[in-house]
């Protein structure tokens, strides 16, 4: 009898190799104790192996013997990395490692580096919140729209009522990015649990208005994700953002009032968390502005955009709780942003000012999350 | 003022072509309107390239000028499919297509193919069903569990209660399996529109004992998708059954009665169905086993396996209104469950049989689903 249980596994094995579910492991990455991460892959007949680590790194490897080529990466920041391999100038991915993340259009290998147990992007062992994909009605926009809640630990068992950060992605990006890449659920699940930040409900819309849903839940078939979104920042997703607070609102224990309501985003979200705090004063007590794409191109193209200065110090008159931007010093965005700082100066108007290394790159947007959700709500 | 605006745009792409993100395009995969499919990928100094779906096909591709080769495959049916290309031994993933699912430690290309718009397994433009990543308590395992909740549409705003159907996966699975490669929203979410099957909340747990979710949200870091798990069929899943219909049925509006009850699964999951059902034959009205890894080698090892025909018997005098059993001619357990309906007829014990084409595999599991979600509840 026991036997045939053996037999069943060997069986499963054999149809699951001939189908590419098992190939020779060189098991990478190896990540040691201390935080050295060791990079393997095969290519015996190669002539060059590149390493590429998101923005970070594009490196030679080195080969090892006949058939595998290998590098050690020392003094790696605790975080989440995206990775892959150039052999011969063709993109492959590391077959050893099976947790991939797209970023637009790119799939890439990720792990998570947590040498110290306590990187907040990794997953611990805490209470965790859930996850929701559900889908709205948008009457601005004429469509069902998906977007992505997260809900602290504990609120199915709860009867309590939670502050809302509604939290936008970048060009490029959809209501799954902030929770893929950009690992909402962990640093929330994480700053909760210590203490940190206070418990509360995030939101994540999809701000391409072209589209109901990340691409591979389109009802059109098989689209590819893309940055060209059309009306991407027009004015059209940022007047129909009250269909969104008015469904969370009427289908959650929120606590629906300016103090207790949040609202940031990266990039294309950045921009569209200005121009609503602005244009909604009287609803949001805090603002973050991540790499904001600030390019001030906009007055005439639609009512949101008009009078922004005079609606800014409209806004500041009634005293957001903080308004918080951040950049990296290599940022394509840094000297709008800049310039955008002289405007709040001139004006008097008090903001909290973060400024990072590196560039427009996900490795910063994670750390602002971090800093920025552990102001909220207090 | 317009001019910055297209500054910004050339600024990302000029960002994001360095970190890789377009490639130079070639329209992979092609698909026309007829279904037709043409998948093209370039490999200028290759000798062979495979094309490898699934384990329905494994053919070589055809150069096409000095740097691309290609295949066009007529015929295909309707259906989601996974594939990647091999090129001189390597696996090479699609760059051209960003939608990718994993199965076990294999990461692959996706697409589904829909030319009439009436593949179930599509996404189409009907109300849809909300999902959850929901954590239980099981206190007969000693911990949190992570599993997928699929809520049918208007769950929210109705106040209406709904029959459950549990849905286990099988050995590799996570309690994601069901949603990706199984697409379980996109069935169900079709077939209650049309009315084929009766609105339900389906539950899709971790059967993987040894493991709280599915690997890269682990706490221990860094873990690899495996086949390997401890305690995988030895009765310790299926005692700790109750822990996840309790914590359902407390946070739900279900339908706690046995005619308002179903449960099915594959491979592993459909054994675990198998037992589970035949121990709380009080349960379950209805039981899907697809493809089920019977083995009847576990008599002594758990007391949840024994006296198998007897309970089989009991379960059976309490009338299921249905017991649903599929699998392919060439599946390798196809023996196995041949001795299973011999030991059913045997009794004379009445269950609905489909024997389909091909193996252990997806896309019989799909329709398997497509086929019993049909039959619950009515």
């Amino acid at each position: 009898m026991r036997q045939s249980f053996f037999f069943l596994l060997i069986c499963l094995a054999v149809t699951m190799t001939a189908q590419g579910f098992f190939s020779p492991s060189v098991n990478s990455p190896d990540i040691a104790k201390d935080g050295t991460v060791t990079f393997k892959v095969k290519a015996p007949g190669a002539d060059t192996v590149r390493l590429i680590i998101d923005s970070r790194l594009d490196t030679l490897m080195k080969r090892q013997g006949n058939e595998t080529w290998s590098i050690t990466l020392r003094d790696l920041e605790p975080d989440l990395y995206m990775y892959y391999y150039v052999i011969d100038g063709m993109k492959v991915l590391d077959n050893d490692n099976a947790h991939t993340l797209r970023d637009v259009k790119s799939v890439m290998n990720t792990f998570v580096l947590d040498p110290n147990g306590d990187c907040p992007m990794a997953v611990h062992d805490v209470p965790h919140g859930e996850i929701r994909a559900v889908w709205y009605d948008s009457p601005t926009l004429g469509a069902k729209r998906r977007m992505m809640i997260y809900l602290p630990p504990n609120y199915e068992q709860s009867r309590q009522r939670y502050p809302v950060f509604y939290l936008l992605h970048g060009s490029g990006g959809d209501e799954t990015v902030w929770l893929e890449q950009g690992r909402t659920a962990q640093i929330l699940d994480n700053l909760i649990a210590s203490g940190a930040a206070e418990p509360m409900i995030v939101v994540m819309p999809n701000g391409n208005v072209d589209e109901q849903a990340v691409s591979d839940l389109s009802a059109l078939g098989n689209v590819q994700p893309t940055f060209a979104h059309k009306n991407w920042m027009d004015g059209t997703f940022e007047q129909s953002f009250n269909d969104i607070m008015t469904w969370v609102d009427n289908n959650y224990r929120t606590r629906a009032a300016k103090r207790y309501r949040a609202i940031g985003g990266l990039s294309m979200g950045g921009y569209h968390s200005l121009y609503i705090s602005a244009n909604q004063p009287e609803d949001f007590a805090y603002v973050g502005l991540f790499s904001p794409a600030i390019s001030r191109m906009d007055q005439g193209k639609c009512k949101i955009y008009d009078d922004f200065e005079a609606k800014l110090v409209a806004q500041f008159k009634q005293r957001p709780k903080l308004y918080w931007l951040g950049i990296g010093k290599d940022d394509f965005l840094y000297k709008d942003n800049a310039e955008f700082r002289k405007l709040l100066d001139k004006n008097r108007l008090r903001y909290t000012y973060h400024e990072s290394g590196a560039g427009h790159e996900w490795a910063n947007w994670r750390d602002y999350l971090v800093i920025f959700v552990q102001q909220l709500f207090k």
